[in-house]
């Protein structure tokens, strides 16, 4: 049996119907509904000629051995953010399902060369702030001390969440054992942008992906009671957060393309009757350029202290994660445009805003590639996030098409 | 034996050890450690000729009977906010137990008049963002239907949390029968704020408690990926909640001694990888004078739906809680102003911004007034909060001096 694109959508509404509440798609790592999920997936591997591990890092491998043990990877994600949708991360992961599926028929269970899935952990940081966290132990570029001490809302350390799904952060190194033999990297995935929308394009090709500083910044003021403090005499933790809320978006505007986000603001004591004595802020900024992110960052800091001073207050920054622009790979780049053009037509190269698991695997030196489907509406990590299933269809083909090229570029070059 | 001031500071250094931690007082209404407060109390009241019980609506009174059923009322509350001060509400409570102990040796158990000590339940509202429940169950201005959904950040409702305290919310009206026979109310408090420290006044005569607004305020927008969503296409409910922040701040400074404060913004989803799709505020607005109010909160309204429009977003108001101003008794504050002069040499007659129990007993019809002594640093609402103990010692016979005072008027004339 041939590739069958039909079935990768069919299995992506089970996973959704699996997975999914009311508000959407509830797959947040480390969590029961993340380990159903990926129980899920395992039975769709029953049958296959494949080698099925977890690795240390809890990345989720499946390995279809090929002639040559020069290994061509093709990576997801099965978590999702809070509330999530039902693309992010599972299309990749199931299109690349169907892929080894094609393979492992055609070639009668031994390609050419080996080709492994990987359902990467973490991908999303949702619950802990620290996104790519299964990657960053394969490319060998975790922060295990950093990362160990994070807590979710709940008060419940990563090192412990983790452990109670069996996995142990001082084994994350073992990870890299893994790069063995891979020769590339492909990942398809959503937009999650409404760039290829406007265009009116089903599929693009991912130049690389956008430097990220993401940090976390508590203004201390003095709590004190609501009736009774004058408002001249206040030092109002959340007035310097609303500033600098309001001036990371001016401070974006100056650039093209560049995004700044506060996306979560916290106040305590957080009661109505207390003027807020402590805000707690997230902030992420990116940009292609590592110039404008670096400008971007230095002037969010000057502006934070102003504040800071005009409210009486003193802030603190506190790096929780950054990674710089990632080009992808030249000749995959053509590889993946002759893709996309054959099966959709046309095609358009354009930069990730969104962080993928692909930057990790590109940073261990790794040839990577990522292609692009288009989103309704440029609407992600939400329960309404959606693709026209014929633009689906088409990227399984797409995807499947780059994998045949690139194993024929691997074998004849590399 | 008379008077001894300074056993109501001992007895509030006493609490403090039992009740606090190194973030300060714990005694959030509902909680063990309020309930260990209240249990600690009554062996204070061990070998006093008193009768005591706790009313339908949790209010713990302490009564010593007299030869006339009219009844002085004295009253406090050993709830604090999270974190809070070894002051607020005890110095109230411990000074009025100071002042029956007085009577009952002086009059040899049975004074002229009744005299009952109450430490209203909830006063804070610190867990359900409902102030001065106790006293307005006493007041017959409780709103049990509102009130018994609110919810805990732990998601237990309000109801369920009184339940388990023993207290049943349908038999809040019961509580209304102890207002049987009051005649006079009287509320010593610490002034929460810098106005008697300025003016080098250890005590102040209250002439009222600002009337209060008190809204949750929701905004409404489109959650989005932080990374793939550009700047103009955003629909940002912080951006809208932040230009909220800080617009309060420029309404307040339109009027003399008005305050406006946002003391709780929450984000949905609130992690570092979307744009705010939702954000709750609440919003405290206080002001002596009702015209001024109302304005404040017209113009609040007002500016909510210009930000939410400009942003992209919905907004919805709803009314958490609100007070008319309150003038306090005419007579009872020159009995008040006499007691304060005789005491301490001086007064000063001041609103009070904070919201205090006297407002629900002045509403019910019942004379009331309130004595203040000095704060330092105007600080309250926090570990920090203090009173210098020679004004303790002095606020605590100023009150003695107070009652008497009304005893005497109460029997003269009423």
């Amino acid at each position: 049996m041939s590739l069958n694109p039909k079935r990768t959508v069919a299995e992506l509404k089970e996973l959704r119907e699996l997975t999914s509440d009311e508000n959407g798609a509830q797959r947040v790592a480390w969590t029961d509904v993340w380990q159903k999920a990926r129980k899920w997936f395992a039975t769709k591997l029953v049958g296959l000629p494949i080698e099925h591990h977890y690795d240390t890092a809890g990345n989720n491998w499946v390995t279809l051995k090929g002639e040559s043990q020069k290994a061509l990877l093709i990576g997801g994600h099965l978590d999702s953010v809070p509330n999530g949708g039902w693309l992010d991360g599972s299309l990749n992961v199931l299109a690349g399902l169907e892929v080894l599926r094609r393979f492992a028929t055609e070639c009668k269970g031994k390609p050419p060369m080996t080709i492994r899935l990987v359902d990467w952990a973490d991908e999303e940081g949702a619950r802990f702030g620290r996104s790519l966290m299964g990657s960053s132990a394969f490319a060998g570029t975790h922060s295990i001390a950093a990362d160990r001490v994070r807590t979710d809302r709940d008060g419940i350390t990563m090192e412990e969440a983790l452990r109670r799904c069996g996995v142990h952060m001082d084994r994350f190194p073992e990870a890299e054992k893994e790069r063995a033999n891979a020769a590339a990297y492909l990942e398809l995935h959503i937009e999650q942008g409404p760039v290829l929308e406007k265009m009116n394009l089903p599929l693009g090709v991912v130049l690389g992906t956008k430097g990220v500083e993401r940090h976390a910044i508590t203004f201390h003021g003095q709590e004190a009671h609501s009736g009774a403090t004058p408002m001249k005499l206040r030092r109002d933790a959340l007035g310097a957060a609303a500033k600098l809320a309001l001036e990371i978006r001016t401070i974006a505007a100056k650039y093209e393309d560049a995004v700044c986000t506060m996306g979560s603001l916290k106040t305590f004591p957080g009661i109505v009757t207390a003027v807020v004595g402590r805000s707690e802020a997230m902030l992420d900024q990116r940009d292609l350029d590592a110039k404008v992110l670096a400008q971007m960052y230095e002037e969010a800091q000057q502006a934070s202290r102003r504040f800071a001073s005009e409210e009486g207050c003193t802030v603190e920054w506190s790096r929780i994660w950054s990674i710089e622009p990632i080009p992808f790979h030249p000749h995959l780049l053509d590889l993946c445009e002759q893709s996309v053009r054959e099966i959709s037509g046309g095609s358009h190269r354009l930069p990730s805003g969104p962080l993928h698991d692909a930057a990790e695997v590109s940073r261990a030196a790794i040839p990577t590639v990522m292609m692009f489907v288009q989103s309704l509406r440029g609407i992600s990590h939400n329960k309404i996030e959606d693709t026209r299933e014929d633009h689906l269809e088409m990227s399984v083909a797409a995807l499947d098409r780059l994998a045949a090229k690139t194993v024929d570029w691997i074998l004849q070059t590399r």
